[in-house]
């Protein structure tokens, strides 16, 4: 999938919603928990009642490993479902992934050749090397982290040097060396609402990936105000808000709900910024 | 298993060396090829010849998740016959993960409770909360990143602040509130040598795992020499120069030599420091 594939499918989608797989097992209505993969039970469900206000599905990897080979399995059969039957959905690992040179290229074969992963979110602390296997693959996108949703993303991310950058916006400026908006995309948290201004300076063109909106406390208006660009740039992610919006028999139609309840809030700050 | 067992089985082998299991399908010896599960059967030979000679296994997680679901069962298989064959070696998930709290939390579910890691390489850029998840475990160990091997550790590891501090030193520091030696240690590149000694400065009393000696260009002795405490506090890794000192049916014995003349070097230094 490539970039302008993207922008084609927010505008005709009227959304930049992605929604968030972060599938746990102890989260899952009960009903389920008696089916052969109730983890690939769950997200289908999700998946066929989200997909029409959805342009991107990110499955977390963490709550897959933490159920051992059965949980790969689940996330084996998730991300196939989901680019064969809806494959103009841009299909993310968020998998935080990263390692010397050798080791990435693996990293990027499963996700890129074993999975069919669009993009994967990779953390830059280890390098160039450790990110440019992942650029290596045609219509395939790097994520990297820059500015986190969590609170100690202040810890490090905010060290600064004596020319007043921070390191994450030193990641954002060194990183732009190794690929451009065709391959390359961030990872900038929703609770920095405010920080998006700085950040559109230094990368004007790039899609930026937003965590945080919901169950984490961003606010999507203030993200849009300093984050968008002419086309649109912007990928906002929800997960526990949307997946977990019911937990009873019709926890599908709940996602649903607050699936489209998003998307249409999304939709009037497409038309109010020209994008639509 | 605990700080303190560490020592204890470093000094009875005399011996820290840790042997990485990068164990990539495309390198093994063809007449493995036909077992139902060649990556299995290569680690169980590599793991009961060095045994001996090896206080520490080191599997890498992107050789396995790179063959999807199949790896991952060769990756449960190997953990699982490592900690019920060799209860003593410490076994270490080379996965250099670290996300927000409640993902964090399900990745130390995946090696600490699903599988039966003793510890995991984290990533420090999401800072405390990305690392603590995996703190709240009896008798499992952090290894977080500060200093790499690689090339690109030079991009952003050396971010330098308004007072000569490097962004590794930064994270030396802030992580030591976060767990002492009892619970974390940290990667310091053997490519880097010259830097254990002002490395030490910060953390005297914390196991290092040392990678890139053998086919990264490291240098034992000058490890040794810069890095060494009164407790070894050294762990050093080698993965190709072993597991692929052969490549024929003597494999398994190939990699018991290479083990072995590197074992006997540490025994040697050991010995020249005091330790044993």
């Amino acid at each position: 999938m490539n970039y302008t594939e993207i922008v084609e499918q927010i505008k005709a989608k009227e959304s930049f919603l992605c929604v968030g797989l972060d599938t746990d097992i102890e989260k899952l209505p009960k009903f389920l928990l008696d089916l052969s993969d109730p983890i690939y039970a769950f997200n289908k469900a999700i998946i066929d009642k989200t997909a029409p206000y959805t342009i991107a599905y990110k499955p977390n990897l963490a709550f897959y490993e933490a159920q051992g080979k059965k949980g790969w399995e689940s996330l084996e059969k998730t991300s196939w479902y989901i680019k064969e039957t809806y494959p103009n959905i841009f299909l993310i690992a968020d998998a935080k992934r990263g390692d010397i040179g050798n080791t990435s290229t693996q990293y990027a074969k499963a996700f890129f050749e074993t999975l069919p992963f669009d993009a994967i979110t990779v953390a830059p602390y280890m390098g160039s090397d450790s990110v440019k296997p992942f650029l290596e693959f045609d219509n395939k996108f790097v994520i990297l982290l820059a500015l986190t949703s969590n609170e100690g993303a202040l810890d490090f991310q905010y060290f600064e040097n004596n020319e007043y950058e921070f390191l994450f916006e030193n990641v954002l400026k060194i990183s732009q060396q190794w690929a451009d908006k065709e391959k390359m995309m961030y990872v900038v948290g929703a609770t920095r609402a405010e920080m998006l201004e700085s950040i559109r300076k230094i990368v004007p063109d790039h899609f930026l990936l937003v965590p945080g909106v919901g169950a984490q406390g961003g606010n999507l208006e203030q993200v849009v105000q300093y984050g968008i660009n002419s086309n649109c740039g912007l990928i906002v992610n929800s997960s526990r808000a949307i997946i977990y919006a019911g937990k009873e028999e019709d926890f599908d139609t709940k996602a649903e709900q607050a699936a489209k309840q998003i998307s249409e809030e999304m939709r009037k700050l497409l038309k109010n910024y020209g994008i639509i």
